[in-house]
C-alpha cells in the first residue's frame, strides 16, 4: 500500500500548474491549466522564447512533458525522445532515447507515423514505440529498465496512442483498425511491466471483462457475450474498436474511461450487427478492468466515426444538480455528456450544425431506440449498399473533430474545441481479410462542409456548453483544427492550426488575441508550464496525421490518404515538413 | 549593348537595402546592408517574427534571396526551392521547384549535402543542383527555363557553391577536390543557358586561360604551361583545386574573383612541386575568363587549407592612399590584403594567434620566397612523410576559416568574421585514384586550439583592420561560427552559432546584444531586408556542414568525416538536425 501511495505522486503533482506531467495535462483530461501569468490582456506581447527541432519530419502530435525542472519530449517514428534541461539557459539535451525499430512498421500505419506523447510515472518514462514495444526509461539518465511487446506489426498492429499512467499501472492501446485489427487497452505494472489485465473491445466476456447482468449499457445489464452475438460468425476476431486515443481516471470511482474506434471494415454490409463493442465509451475498474458501464454512439457503424476521442471528466451543475459528468465530443458529430459513475446519457447534441447522417440522438428511454442515433436514410451507406457513391455525408470519416483533444474551463464552464468541418462521399467494396494487409473496403473523397454553399474552410474553434448542448462562440478555420487546445486561469485559451499558426483567444468570446506561424503545420497540443517564475507556452510543429497525410506522405491523388488528400491539397500552398519545438513566453 | 544593360539590372537592384538580390549580398561579397531600423539601441528587443520549415534535414548553408515581394528559399539536397510572397500575412508559396536528382551524388559529397544558394539575374531563379545540373527557373512562375549539365557525379564531381549572376553570365564551380577532381569555374550565359567559357584551376594554359607573359603571379609574369609544370607526370589531371566557394565581381574592372581548393590527394608525398594553380585567388575577366592575376597562397598545400574563401572586394585607405583592395581569410589562418587591380600583395598576417605551421609569410620583395608562406618544419606533414601523425598542427584543415563568409563594415572599417579555433593531428598515407571513389590520403583527429591549455571552445568571432592585418576585437564561441556574417547600418552585425543562437552584437566593440535559440544549428549566412517598411533579419537554421557532419550522417567515430566528428561531439547535447528559416523583427 505504501508503493501504491507512492507510485500516485501523480495525483498530486497533477495539480501543481508549473508541470505538466501527463499527456492529458490531469487524469481527467481537462487540458487547464491554472497558471495565470499570461493574461488577455497581454498575451498579445507573446513571442517565442527558444525553440528545438526534433530531426525528424512528418507528423508531430501530442505534447511535451514537464516534469520539475525537465521537459521530456518525443518524435513521430522512429520515436525519438529528448529530455531538455529547462534550468540550463541552452536548454542542452540531457539525455535521448532511440529506438531501434524495424521500418516495416511504417506501411502499415494508416494516418501517419504519429504519436501522441510520453507518460511519467515512478519515476520513469513510458513510450510506447510505433512497432508496439512498450519501454519505461529511468527519467533521470534515459536509462531503459524494462520493455514489453504489447503487439505485433506484421498483423497491423502499431501504437501511437500515449502511454498513460494512473496511480501503479500503465494503460497502452492497440492501432490497426484498418488492418482488422482486434482492439484492446492493456495495463502493466509500471514497476516490473508485468501485464495485470488486457480488455477486449470485442469477443467473448472473458476478453471483453465485460460481466453479464452486472456491467450495463444506458442502465441496462449488457447481455452474455455481447461482443460476439452482436457479430456475424467469427468476424468480431478481426472486429476492429482499436484504442488509439486518450484515456482518462477518476480515482475517486477507481474507474478509467475511453473509447474503441470503428468496426472492421469499412464496408458495413460486409458486418451484420451492432458489432459491439466498437464505437463504445468504456469505464474499466482501474485494478480488475472489468466494465462498470459501456455506451456505444454509433451501432453498426457505416462512415469510420471512431468512438476514440477524449474523454473529459468534468464535474458540473446539471440543472441545479452537481453531477460527475463526462463529456466526450464524438467523430460522429455529436458531442455526449453523461453521468460518469452510472453511464446514464444527459446530452446528446451536434456540435458542428453540418452533421447530417443521423437527425438526433433518440433520448427517450422509454423508446426502443433510446440512446441510439436516428439515421437519415440518404446517407446510410449500409442501405446505399456496395459500390454506390454515397454523397455528401457530414461529418467526413474524420469526423467532426478526431483525436485533437478539446480542454474544459471551469471558470466559463466551456468546452473549447478543436473541430472539423469536412463532409464525405463514400463507396463501399467488398474486401477479404490478409493479416497485415489493409482491410478497408471503402473509397473516400473529402470537401468542405460548406462546399455547396460556396464554402472553402475545413475547421471551426468552437466553445460548447456541454450542460445543455449548444455553441457558445464558434471562430471559422481556413483548416480542419487538428491540434488540442489548453486553457488557462488567464482566461486564454491557446491551439495550434494546420498552416502553422499558435493561436491564443480569449476562452469566453473567442476572440483572437495573438497568433504566430510556426515553422511548420501544428497538429499537436499545447503544454503550459512554469519554470524560474516565468510561465511558458510550449507546442511542437510538424504537420502531418491524417489531415496532413498528402504532404507527409507525398501523396497527391485526391483519394489517397483514406480519402483526405483532395480535402487538404491547398495545405501544400502553406507548409512544408519538419518537427519544432516552440517555446513561447512573454518578453522580459 | 541595350540587352547586356538590362540584364545587368542587377548593379542597380544590389544598391537597394530592401532587397538582398544575391547570395553574397553584393558584387563585392561586402555582406553589409544600409538597413538601419534595427540599432544597437533596440535589437535587444528583437523577436521571431514568422518562420518556415524547409521539410528538409541535413545542413542547410547559404540565406534566402528578396527580390521585390518575394523570398526565393533552397534546401540541401535534394535541393528544393521556395518562392515565399512576403506581402501575404501567411507568406504563402507562390510556387515549388522540387529536382528529381539520383541520391547516388549523397555519397559523393565530401561534406554533408549542402548547397550554399539560389542566384538571381535576368527574371530567373538560378539552382545548381548537387548533381551539378544548372537550372534556370523563371522568378515568376517557377517554370524550368533552361538547364544544362555542368558535371558528372559519377566521376566525384558535384555543386554546393551558390551559382553567382554577374552582368550577363551566370557562374557555377564544382566541387570534389576529395575525389581527384580538376577543378573550374564556368561562365553560362543567362539567357540561353550556353557555355561562354571555363578556367580550370590546372592543366596547360588553354585550360586554366593564362596568357603566359601576361597574367602576373605577384606581380611577374607567370611561365607557359604552369599549371602542368608545377605536378609530376600527369598529376594535375585529378589535381583538385576545386572551386566550391563564393565569387566576386568589379564591374569597374570587369574582373571575377574566386579561390581554388587543395590539391588532391592530402598526402604530400603523392604530388611533388608547388601544384599550381590549386589553394590560389584568381582574377580573371568577366568576358573571357583570361587571368589577369593569380596568387597562390599555400604551395604544394601539406593540411588541406583550401583557398575557396570569399574574396571581400573592399576599397580601404592604405597608409594614406585609397586602394581598390581585395580581402581574404584563408583556411590557412592568414589574411590577406591585395590589390584588386594588380593582384599585390599588401598585408599577410594571421587572423588567429594559434596558427603554427608557417611562422609568417614573406613580405620582402626582393626575397626568393616573397609571398610565400615560411613553414614549420615539425608540422610539415611532407618533411615528416608517410604514416607519420604530424602533431598539433593549427589550424586543423577546416581552417581558422571555412566556407561562413565574413562582413565589412565600411562605417568603422572593420571586417566582421566568424572563425574556427581548431588543431589537428594529420597522418598522410599512400592512395590510388579511382574515378568516383574518395582521393583523400590522410587520416585526420582534430580538437580545440587550446586543448593544452585546458580550453574547449572551438570558435571566435572577430573584428579584423585589414589595413593593418590586426584582431580588434574577439569573442569566443564555445563551436565553430560555422555562419555568416551581416553587418547593418544600424550598427549591428548579425551571426549564427553552431549549436543554433542567432547572435546580435555591437559592430564596434563585439558587446552581444541580443541572441536567440532557432530550432537546430545555424550553419547559414544573415539576411536583412525591408517588407511594408519593417527591417527583417532572416536566418536558415538547420545544423551540418563538415563541422555538423557527425549529425548529419549519423557518424561517431572522432576521426570519421574526415576527421571532424570527434571534435564536434558535444554538439549533440545542444541540437538536432531540421531546416527552418526564421525571420526576426522589432514587435509593432
Ligand atoms: O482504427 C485505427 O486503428 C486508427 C488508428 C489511427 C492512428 O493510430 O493514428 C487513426 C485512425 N484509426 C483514424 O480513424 C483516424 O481518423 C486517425 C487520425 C489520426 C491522426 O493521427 O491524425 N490517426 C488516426
Ligand atoms: O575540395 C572540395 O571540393 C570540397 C568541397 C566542399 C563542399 O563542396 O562542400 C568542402 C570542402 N572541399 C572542404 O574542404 C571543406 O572544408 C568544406 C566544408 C564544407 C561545408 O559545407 O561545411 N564543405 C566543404
Amino acid at each position: 500500500l505504501a508503493g501504491a501511495a507512492k507510485a500516485d505522486d501523480l495525483q498530486t503533482l497533477q495539480k501543481d500548474p508549473k508541470q505538466w506531467v501527463m499527456p492529458t495535462g490531469d487524469y481527467g483530461n481537462l487540458r487547464h491549466s491554472a497558471l495565470k501569468q499570461i493574461t488577455t490582456e497581454n498575451v498579445g506581447k507573446l513571442a517565442p522564447a527558444w525553440q528545438f527541432s526534433t530531426g525528424v519530419l512528418r507528423g508531430h502530435e501530442g505534447a511535451p512533458l514537464v516534469i520539475g525542472d525537465v521537459m521530456y519530449l518525443h518524435t513521430p517514428f522512429p520515436n525519438n525522445v529528448y529530455a531538455l534541461d529547462l534550468k540550463d539557459p541552452d536548454h542542452k539535451i540531457l539525455w535521448k532515447y532511440e529506438p531501434k525499430q524495424d521500418p516495416s512498421v511504417v506501411p502499415v500505419m494508416c494516418c501517419d507515423t504519429v504519436n501522441r506523447g510520453l507518460a511519467y510515472g515512478d519515476g520513469k518514462i513510458f513510450l510506447a514505440q510505433a512497432d508496439t514495444t512498450l519501454v519505461a526509461l529511468d527519467a533521470k539518465s534515459g536509462k531503459l529498465l524494462w520493455s514489453v511487446k504489447n503487439g505485433d506489426p506484421s498483423k497491423g498492429q502499431t501504437s501511437t496512442a500515449a502511454p498513460h499512467v494512473f496511480k501503479d499501472k500503465v494503460f497502452v492501446g492497440i492501432a490497426g483498425g484498418e488492418f482488422g485489427v482486434r482492439g484492446h487497452i492493456t495495463a502493466y505494472d509500471v514497476k516490473t511491466g508485468q501485464q495485470v489485465w488486457r480488455g477486449y473491445s470485442m469477443g467473448p466476456d472473458a476478453d471483453t471483462l465485460i460481466e453479464p447482468g452486472k456491467t450495463t449499457h444506458l442502465g441496462k445489464p449488457v447481455e452474455k457475450d455481447s461482443g460476439i452475438t452482436t457479430w456475424e460468425g467469427e468476424q468480431w476476431k478481426i472486429g476492429g474498436g482499436t484504442t488509439w486515443g486518450w484515456y482518462s481516471y477518476d480515482p475517486d470511482l477507481n474507474l478509467v474511461y475511453y473509447g474503441s474506434g470503428n468496426p472492421s471494415t469499412w464496408n458495413p454490409k460486409q458486418r451484420p450487427g451492432d458489432n459491439r463493442w466498437s464505437m463504445t465509451i468504456w469505464a474499466r475498474d482501474l485494478d480488475t478492468g472489468k466494465a462498470k458501464w459501456v455506451y456505444q454512439m454509433t451501432p453498426h457503424d457505416e462512415w469510420d466515426y471512431d468512438g476514440i476521442n477524449e474523454m473529459i471528466l468534468a464535474d458540473q451543475d446539471m440543472g441545479g444538480q452537481k453531477r460527475k459528468t463526462l463529456v466526450h465530443f464524438d467523430r460522429n458529430g455529436f458531442a455526449y455528456t453523461l453521468d460518469r459513475v452510472t453511464g446514464e446519457l444527459l446530452v446528446a447534441e451536434k456540435f458542428d450544425p453540418a452533421v447530417n447522417w443521423a437527425s438526433k440522438v433518440d433520448m427517450d428511454k422509454s423508446s426502443k431506440t433510446y440512446g441510439r442515433p436516428l439515421g437519415v436514410a440518404k446517407y446510410s451507406t449500409e442501405q446505399n449498399g456496395e459500390d454506390v457513391n454515397t454523397q455528401y455525408v457530414c461529418p467526413a470519416a474524420l469526423g467532426s473533430k478526431d483525436q485533437q483533444p478539446a480542454s474544459y474551463d471551469a471558470t466559463t464552464g466551456l468546452f473549447l474545441v478543436p473541430t472539423n468541418h469536412v463532409c464525405m462521399d463514400y463507396e463501399p467494396f467488398r474486401v477479404s481479410y490478409t493479416a497485415g494487409q489493409p482491410y478497408v473496403g471503402a473509397t473516400l473523397e473529402m470537401f468542405p462542409a460548406g462546399k455547396d454553399k460556396g464554402e472553402t474552410h475545413t475547421g471551426n474553434f468552437i466553445a460548447w456548453d456541454a450542460k445543455v448542448g449548444k455553441i457558445v462562440w464558434s471562430n471559422k478555420e481556413q483548416f480542419s483544427v487538428w491540434g488540442g487546445a489548453t486553457s488557462t486561469d488567464g482566461g486564454v485559451t491557446f491551439y495550434g492550426t494546420l498552416e502553422g499558426y499558435l493561436k491564443a483567444v480569449d476562452t469566453k468570446t473567442g476572440k483572437e488575441l495573438y497568433k504566430y506561424k510556426t515553422p511548420s503545420g501544428i497538429i499537436g497540443n499545447v503544454t503550459t508550464y512554469e519554470s524560474g517564475g516565468k510561465q511558458y507556452v510550449a507546442v511542437l510543429s510538424g504537420v502531418g496525421g491524417w489531415a496532413g497525410i498528402g504532404l507527409a506522405a507525398g501523396l497527391s491523388k485526391s483519394n489517397e490518404g483514406l480519402g483526405a488528400v483532395g480535402n487538404y491539397a491547398s495545405l501544400a500552398n502553406y507548409t512544408a515538413l519538419g518537427g519544432v519545438l516552440t517555446v513561447f513566453a512573454l518578453p522580459n
